[in-house]
């Protein structure tokens, strides 16, 4: 079956407090969707990869591309105002009649070649993964009255990406009207009444979205690197 | 209204892979849990500490202050077999009438003197104060069924320390049974009827719980370092 995947880095940074888009901040002196596109093709060079790009970040994007000499064999397409736009943008790309297709965020670079692995393999026996990660903290409701009271944290996962979907549900799915309860492919699919098997992440799977990140991000890419040699 | 912090240490070490308890692991040289008691007494040099350690752990805690050439003012009791016995040691060693108790997880040194300031305060007026920040990840539910769906993040709130109670309440709810569900202060509160205020946290206020976690806090120390410069 074809694999794809659609890199998603919509973000214009503004929640970095950063004029630079998050996704274009150097991490081990590199920006960080060149070490998540890196993931995805070092995990399989002939995957074909969708990258989904803001409009006004195409010049710095292919600027930076010359500076650092990256030329990898992808596509790249301009985003929507949504992430449910952006990646709709993505999947009209692929014009394949079957397959099974990775959404990322571009700005979680420490996924590794096992999760993809596991997400990819996962979409193809029931049709839609999404990566997840148990709760470490408790957790507590908020109600419409203003009081709030624990749960079990045991009942509940946080979301990760890559999330990989059969290329058919996928389709169908974002054919649906959009919802402002769409965070993620994940309730793009529940929405469309598909089921979804969640699979095994890892905490250092982060998405970086504040400056505090990039600390954090800095110390895990040294920790990476160090295991690699 | 007296003031009285119980910091809980409890834990040994076993999800960090190490033998060492992770409160006495070392962070920019020194162990965590000097970190954590450094940044309450340095928020209120008179407030009263109680410091609860497990059994086993008491002689190597006593070793490390010598070596540290650490004496602070508080006090030292031994814990018991769940966070609940922990607490509950804790409280039973203040002896005042009135007042107010903030607990804290010793593996959580981040702590800042407004997060302590704002339990204090908050406790003070309403009884509790709950410390927590919003979800950053798209959030799901397990069902019994096996099947999972996308919950409304913004309903839910990750749960930290300081957990701050007024002393009265505290006492009545810690004389209930244990209860299985109970993760924290804010869910014996829960249960023996009290209602929880939340005060906001910060992401940098890390409970140390695994050696990912001990990147993450070395660059969180760096940062708190240059900017106390």
């Amino acid at each position: 079956m074809t694999k794809f995947a659609i890199i998603v880095a919509g973000g214009s940074g503004t929640r970095m407090g950063s004029k630079i888009p998050k996704q274009f901040m150097l991490i081990g002196g590199k920006p960080i969707l060149m070490h998540t596109i890196e993931k995805f093709l070092s995990y399989d060079f002939s995957l074909q990869v969708i990258l989904v790009l803001p409009a006004n970040a195409m010049k710095m994007w292919y600027a930076l591309c010359d500076k650092y000499q990256f030329y990898p064999p992808i596509i790249t397409v301009t985003g929507g105002n949504t992430r449910f736009q952006s990646v709709k943008n993505g999947l009209k790309r692929i014009t394949a009649k079957e397959g099974v297709v990775a959404v990322h965020d571009g700005v979680r670079p420490f996924v590794t070649s096992e999760i993809i692995h596991k997400s990819f393999e996962t979409a193809q026996l029931h049709g839609a993964a999404v990566t997840c990660v148990p709760l470490k903290d408790s957790v507590r409701i908020t109600n419409e009255d203003g009081s709030n009271q624990a749960v079990n944290r045991s009942d509940y996962r946080l979301v990760q990406t890559p999330q990989t979907f059969r290329l058919d549900w996928m389709r169908t799915a974002f054919e649906k009207e959009e919802q402002s309860t769409f965070t993620d492919c994940a309730s793009v699919l529940d929405f469309a009444g598909y089921p979804i098997t969640l699979v095994e992440g890892d905490y250092e799977n982060i998405k970086i979205t504040t400056s505090d990140d990039m600390l954090w991000a800095e110390s895990i890419l040294l920790k990476q690197a160090s295991t690699e040699d």
